[in-house]
This record gives C-alpha cells, sequence and structure tokens, in this order.
C-alpha cells in the first residue's frame, strides 16, 4: 500500500466540515509532533486568519474555568463558535486535564459550536508554545469565531503562549496575593483587561483600587487603551457583560490601531522560530549520537575540551 | 581602557577562594545569559565534576525546603560544603524567591559551607535549564561537595532539570494528592528516592504502602537500585537520618552501575545541545529582523507562502 492511512488533505477538509473526530485527530498530532505536521500545517495556514484569540490566566481558585464557561455561553447568545484549548505545562499534581476535559465539554453536550481540549507537554524546547499556536490554527480553519487560550500560572511557557494571543484577560481574587505579584509576575505588561472574581468578598474593592492605581501607573499618556478592571461574580453570571463589552471594544482598538496586524506578524514570526529550532534540535540530536559525536562527547568527558569547545565541534553556526 | 572591568579568570579564582560576591555575581551572569558566559564557562569547566548532584521536588505544601533544610544541617555534620539551587519558573503568585533565599540562608547564618541561590525564568527556549546546568557547574567549580537542586512542580522545565541530577529525590504528603498523580506526572521513571513525610498524618502509612506496590511494579528484575520509600517528619528531624544513609547507597550505586559516567554524558550532551540552540535562537531572530526576513515575513502574513515555506527560506537546515 503506497498511500498513508492519514490523507492529509481529505482530513483538513473534514475538519471544516465540522467532523469533530477530524479536528481531534489534528490536534492530537501537532500536540505529538507527529511527522505528518508540516504537510498538515501547509493545507491548515492558508484557512487561518479570522478568529479571535483570547488569552485568559490567573492564579489556581481565581475561577477561571467558571469565567471561560460563561465567556462561552455570552459568545454563543452571540452566535459565534468557540473553543477552549487548556494549557497545562506543569502541576499534573493539581488533576487530570483529561479528566477536565470531559466533565467541561458535560456542560454544553450538543453544542456543535463548542469544543473544549487541552495540551499537554511534549518534547522540550518550546514545545507547547509551538503546540499551541498549531493547534489555535487549526482551530481558526476549522471555523471557530472566538478561540480562547486558558492557563494556569505565569511560567516562562505560559508567557510565551499568553503572548501569541490577540487580547489577553487576567483573573484575579482578593487572596490570589496583592498586586505586587502581579508586577512581578509580568502580568502588567501583558494584561488587556484585568477581571477580580468573586467580587462578593471583603477584600475585593481594596484589590479594585490597586490594580486600577497600577494601571495608571503603566499606562503612557499616548497609549489608546486604557486596561479597564471589572468585577464578576462568574457562579452568579454577574458583570459577564461588561467583560464581554470591554472585549468587543478591545477588538475595535485592535483593528484602529494595527496592533492586529502587528500581533499577527510576531505570532507568524514565533512560527517560523519555533519550526527551525525543532529543525536543528532533530539535527543536533543526531549529530551527538554519530561517530564523529560521540568522539566529541568522549573528550569532553574526559576534560581535554569544554562544551563551548564542543558545541562548536558539533555545529559552526 | 581596553580591558573588561569583568576579569573572568580574576573572578573565578576568587570564586574558587570562596569569595561570595564572586560567587554571586558570576551565577548572576549565568542567570542572565551575559556575553561573558562562554569565556567563564572556558575556565569554570576544567574545575567541574567533583560535587554530588541532588535533585528534591514535590507539590507546594509538601514540606520540600524543610527537608532540604535538614539534609543541610546532616550534611555539614559529615563536613560536607553544601549548595541549594531553588528552580522556580513559575508562579511567582505563591511567593517571592528572593526574600525566601534571605530567610533560608539567615539560618545558615555565619556558615561559609552552606550557600543558598534561588534561579529564575530569563529567555525562552530552555533558558532555566541551560542557567541551572551552569550554575551547578560554577558551585561544582567553588568546591561544594553537595549540590541540591529544588523545584516545585513537574513541568516540562523541572523534570528537564531534575534529569541533571544524580540522584532525584521525591518529596510527598498524603494530602499531595494520590499515587495514580506520582505515575502521570511521570515520576516514577525519574524518582531514586521516595519520601514521605509529615508522615505522623493517619494516611501516610496508605501512601507508603501505595508507593512501595508502584515501585515494585515499575522496577525490572535485572535492576540493581530497588527505590526506597522513606518516612520523615522534617520539622522534628524525624527519619533524616535514613535518608542520608539512602543518599550515600545511591552514590555508591551510580559508582557500581558505571551510571556516574552515564549522568555526567548526558548531563554535557544537554549542555551542548543547550549552547547550541541559544546560539542559533539569536541567529534566527537576527535573520527575520534582516531586509531579507521582513520580505519574507511580510510574503507569510499576505498568504504567499506557509510558515514552513518561510522557515526553509530563512534558514536551510
Amino acid at each position: 500500500m503506497n498511500k498513508s492511512l492519514f490523507d492529509v488533505k481529505m482530513w483538513v477538509k473534514d475538519m471544516q466540515q465540522g467532523k469533530r473526530i477530524a479536528l481531534a485527530r489534528i490536534i492530537t498530532k501537532i500536540e505529538n509532533r507527529d511527522v505528518e505536521v508540516p504537510e498538515l500545517m501547509k493545507e491548515i495556514f492558508p484557512l487561518t486568519g479570522k478568529a479571535e484569540v483570547l488569552g485568559v490566566t490567573g492564579p489556581p481558585g481565581a475561577g477561571k474555568s467558571t469565567l471561560v464557561d460563561q465567556l462561552i455561553y455570552a459568545s454563543r447568545a452571540e452566535g459565534k463558535k468557540v473553543a477552549v484549548i487548556a494549557v497545562d505545562p506543569s502541576s499534573p499534581f493539581s488533576g487530570g486535564a483529561i479528566l477536565g476535559d470531559r466533565i467541561r465539554m458535560q456542560r454544553h453536550y450538543g453544542d456543535t459550536g463548542v469544543y473544549i481540549r487541552s495540551l499537554g507537554t511534549r518534547g522540550k524546547h518550546g514545545g507547547l508554545s509551538h503546540s499551541t499556536k498549531e493547534a489555535v490554527m487549526a482551530l481558526d480553519a476549522a471555523g471557530f469565531d472566538r478561540i480562547i487560550v486558558e492557563t494556569a500560572g505565569v511560567g516562562q511557557t505560559e508567557l510565551a503562549i499568553l503572548k501569541l494571543a490577540q487580547t489577553v484577560l487576567v483573573v484575579l481574587v482578593p487572596e490570589s496575593g496583592d498586586s505586587i505579584q502581579v508586577m512581578k509576575a509580568g502580568l502588567m505588561e501583558i494584561a488587556d483587561l484585568f477581571v477580580v472574581n468573586k467580587s462578593d468578598r471583603p477584600a475585593a474593592d481594596q484589590l479594585v483600587r490597586e490594580l486600577v492605581v497600577m494601571v495608571g501607573m503603566n499606562s503612557d499618556h499616548e497609549a489608546k487603551w486604557s486596561v479597564p478592571v471589572l468585577k464578576t461574580e462568574a457562579v452568579k453570571s454577574v458583570g459577564i457583560d461588561a467583560v464581554m463589552k470591554s472585549l468587543s471594544e478591545h477588538q475595535s482598538y485592535l483593528d484602529e490601531s494595527h496592533l492586529r496586524n502587528q500581533k499577527r506578524t510576531s505570532f507568524l514570526s514565533e512560527e517560523i522560530e519555533d519550526i527551525l529550532l525543532e529543525k536543528f534540535t532533530q539535527k543536533i540530536k543526531e549529530s551527538l549520537s554519530s561517530k564523529k559525536g560521540k568522539e566529541i562527547l568522549s573528550d569532553l568527558t574526559s576534560g581535554k575540551i569544554t562544551p563551548y569547545d564542543a558545541s562548536g565541534l558539533i555545529f559552526k553556526i
């Protein structure tokens, strides 16, 4: 049999026509860094560029998934198809991602306009942000109007992933630590919108005030977008309308300021970088396990040369 | 002035002679990926290869830092110099690393045989595990006999970092979730030693039994090292002697099984890979911001070519 069992064009076509199994299988191939990914992405890329990409982050317990759920319902009410990618680079201690997907999907059972999927860790160097970018492109090509990338924590990987979004929403609760932590975490630089959730709690107003002050200090005078600080009680659907309104205003701002194009260019630059680093990592591994590579490693372990010398012998770049 | 204010050979010499400011400054340069790092590492590398490197991980609240503190005291009682690198790739929500260093150092105030330092996130692709490897080499060259790399969480970055250690100790508490989480987190594959801390709690014995069963299932018949499951109450110094004994037995095992050499080779292979990827990332960025790079990006954003085409035009590898 000459023909691959996985017919790239057919699967992408099926995905466009709304077949869930095709979408799921394509994202799994992306997650696993399958050899067919380059071929897949060549089919998928021309179909992209239409979706609105929203990043949502916040500490564990801030009510991120409840808020995201409310945004799904509100987006559906606007007639938009919504997909959620829950990125979980760390902390399997805190619970099973796959089980989480199933429970969350059940709430939207039977609604073909909603798709929820988690992405875990594969590979080493930037693997997860690479997979997230390509999964966003697949969902965009599959016709989802709004793609929400949800991530907990604010490490290296998470910040890189959030930078891929057009709009970044940061959810906090009074208990999640003071606003100084927000500064330290680098969230001030990436937040387009702050949401103080569980806003019925006593310390909520103080957190709002602190954030408003910090937003004021951080914004320069020419900035056309002033970062809103909104209050929600996501479990009771309180404040969701205001969040939806701000998201829509931020989308208009992206067009007026030409930031949308800048963001698309930087998304695609990152994609080029990740493609090249993935290939190069493969080349290094091949070179290290070749005869010459083993000789170099042996000279290194015996102390004849240093790692920086050895790297120059493995690859001249 | 022709001469750099930072004289690499002099600083490395000062570090070897126990000058703390030299050590701290060198590690800061490593953390910041300073241009002088290659030159520094050429001086440092020939002085390495003597230290015992221990990785410690476990979920937040397991008592990692209390246990590490006890291991410091016990190592000092053996006359060994001990350094701790606390790696914190994520979650600035959970508290300030630098403040933590100071509080922890105070407990060992005046003891020149103890050094505690945290490392945070710099750069993107594998930056933190690269810095951690080079900081370990610096501490090794500075004459520390035992280097403890402590990390919370078990994400991509943390697992990569733990693989650099000769011995990996996983700390759990009954509350940290069941043993299935341990499996899912990939800890079964990397643990050389399990410690159930806070072992006075009721569910401790059950966790120990589960871990013993899992260790049994996981080990093949030819394995010469059977992973111990030990109980401690680190706050009361209970069980520390047994942990120290196991650590020493694992060191003997590394020599008998020739695993020590394998681990050194893999540590150094990873270092070569990280050096090359750091250089290559720089090259990609330069290429993308060149005139040709901008033309390629423009063809990409206008949809004339795909990211995989574009990457081939930027670099032929």
